[in-house]
C-alpha cells in the first residue's frame, strides 16, 4: 500500500485558511501567517522549523490537490495560462494530480512538476498517484481541506503532520468540518517557539 | 494585576466537550477520552502527562466556573442537594466562585474549596475571585467554553495551558466559537505519547 500523507498548518481553532480566498489571498485574510514558520521557500528561523520544513518539502511520487489550490480560477479554464501560484519551477518534483470538473491538457514545469487535471473525482486521482508512486512510495494529499477531507473519508491518509500556530481565527475554512471519531497516534512531536509540529499515525 | 489562566483539554479540531452533556456524560458523548491523560486523580501514566497533572492541579486563590461545570442542574436550585461533581474533598482547594441566574447559599466543603454562587455575571465574579487572590496571586478559569470565552472576550486571561489530544470529535462544544484574532505565544511544550501539552501566553 501506498503510503498516503497530509501536512498542514493549522490554527488552534482548526482553520487552514482565513476567509475570503482570492488571487491577492490565496489562503484567505490572515492565512498567509500560519505559513510564516517555514520561511516561504527561505530559511526557517530556527533548526525545528527547518527540520519541520525539510520534512514538508520532501520528495514525494506523486501529488493530489484541490483545485483551489492549483488557482484562483472558478468555472471553465477559458484562454488563461495560469501555471499554479510556485512559479516556472514548484516545489513538487513529481507528477500532480489536479481534482476539477473541467479538461485541461496537462502542463509540464521545470524540475520535473507535471501537473495532470483529473475530472474524475477524488478516487481516480488517487489511483493514478499511487500507480505513479508505486507501493513503496508516497503520495501527499496536499490539500486544500476538501481534498483533504475526501481523503480521510476515503480512508486513505495514514499520517498527518500538523504544523498548530498559536493563533485563534474564528473565521475561514476548518480542515476537519464534518470529519466524525477519527483516532490518531502521537508519532513525533517538534518543538518550536513559532509553532507545535505533531506528527500523527492514522489508526487505521 | 492577578495572574489569570485557563487550563483545557481539547480536541485537535477545537472541541472541549462531546455533544448531549448530562449527568451521565458530563463532558458529552466522548468527551471523557479528552481527560484520560491526567488519569482523573490517580497517576497520569508517564512523567510528562504527572508534570502537566501538577500543573493542572496547582493550588490557585481563587477559581470561576460556569454552572454547567458544576453541575448537570438546569434551572431553579429546587430542594437539590448537588455539591458538584468531585465528591466531599474537590480538587480546587480554594474558593469557587460559580456563575448562575439563581442565587444559592455557599457550600462549604472539605479541604477548603466553598462553593460561592454569582448571580450578577462573569465579571463580578471575576473581581470577587480576583480580590481573594490578591496581585500576586492566580486566578483559574477553570470553564466550560462559554465561561472560558466570557474570560477571553474580557481580555483578563494571560496564560492558556492546552492538553491537545489526537483525536478529531466532529462535533460538541468548541472552547474558541466566536472568538477572533487571538494571538498567543507558546511559551512551553510537553511533549507526551497520549496529548501535546501546549502552554501560551496571551499577546495583550
Amino acid at each position: 500500500m501506498t503510503r498516503t500523507t497530509v501536512n498542514m498548518s493549522i490554527s488552534l481553532d482548526g482553520y487552514i485558511a482565513g476567509p475570503d480566498q482570492s488571487e491577492e489571498n490565496p489562503i484567505g485574510i490572515g492565512g498567509t501567517d500560519l505559513h510564516q514558520w517555514h520561511g516561504f521557500g527561505g530559511a526557517a528561523s530556527n533548526s525545528a522549523d527547518q527540520a519541520a520544513t525539510d520534512a514538508l518539502m520532501r520528495q514525494r511520487g506523486a501529488v493530489v490537490m484541490g483545485r483551489n489550490m492549483y488557482g484562483p480560477i472558478r468555472g471553465e479554464w477559458g484562454d488563461t495560462d495560469w501555471r499554479g501560484w510556485w512559479g516556472d519551477e514548484p516545489p513538487y518534483h513529481s507528477p500532480v494530480f489536479v481534482l476539477t470538473h473541467h479538461e485541461h491538457e496537462p502542463i509540464e514545469m521545470e524540475g520535473g512538476t507535471t501537473f495532470h487535471f483529473v475530472t474524475t473525482g477524488f478516487e481516480s486521482a488517487y489511483e493514478q498517484a499511487c500507480a505513479i508512486s508505486g507501493p513503496d512510495g508516497e503520495v501527499l494529499v496536499s490539500g486544500g481541506a476538501s481534498t483533504v477531507r475526501q481523503a480521510l473519508l476515503a480512508g486513505v491518509v495514514d499520517e498527518i503532520s500538523l504544523a498548530i500556530n498559536p493563533v485563534v481565527m474564528g473565521s475561514g475554512e476548518r480542515l476537519f468540518e464534518g470529519i466524525t471519531g477519527l483516532d490518531l497516534e502521537i508519532a513525533n512531536v517538534i518543538v518550536s517557539p513559532n509553532v507545535t509540529h505533531v506528527h500523527y499515525l492514522v489508526k487505521h
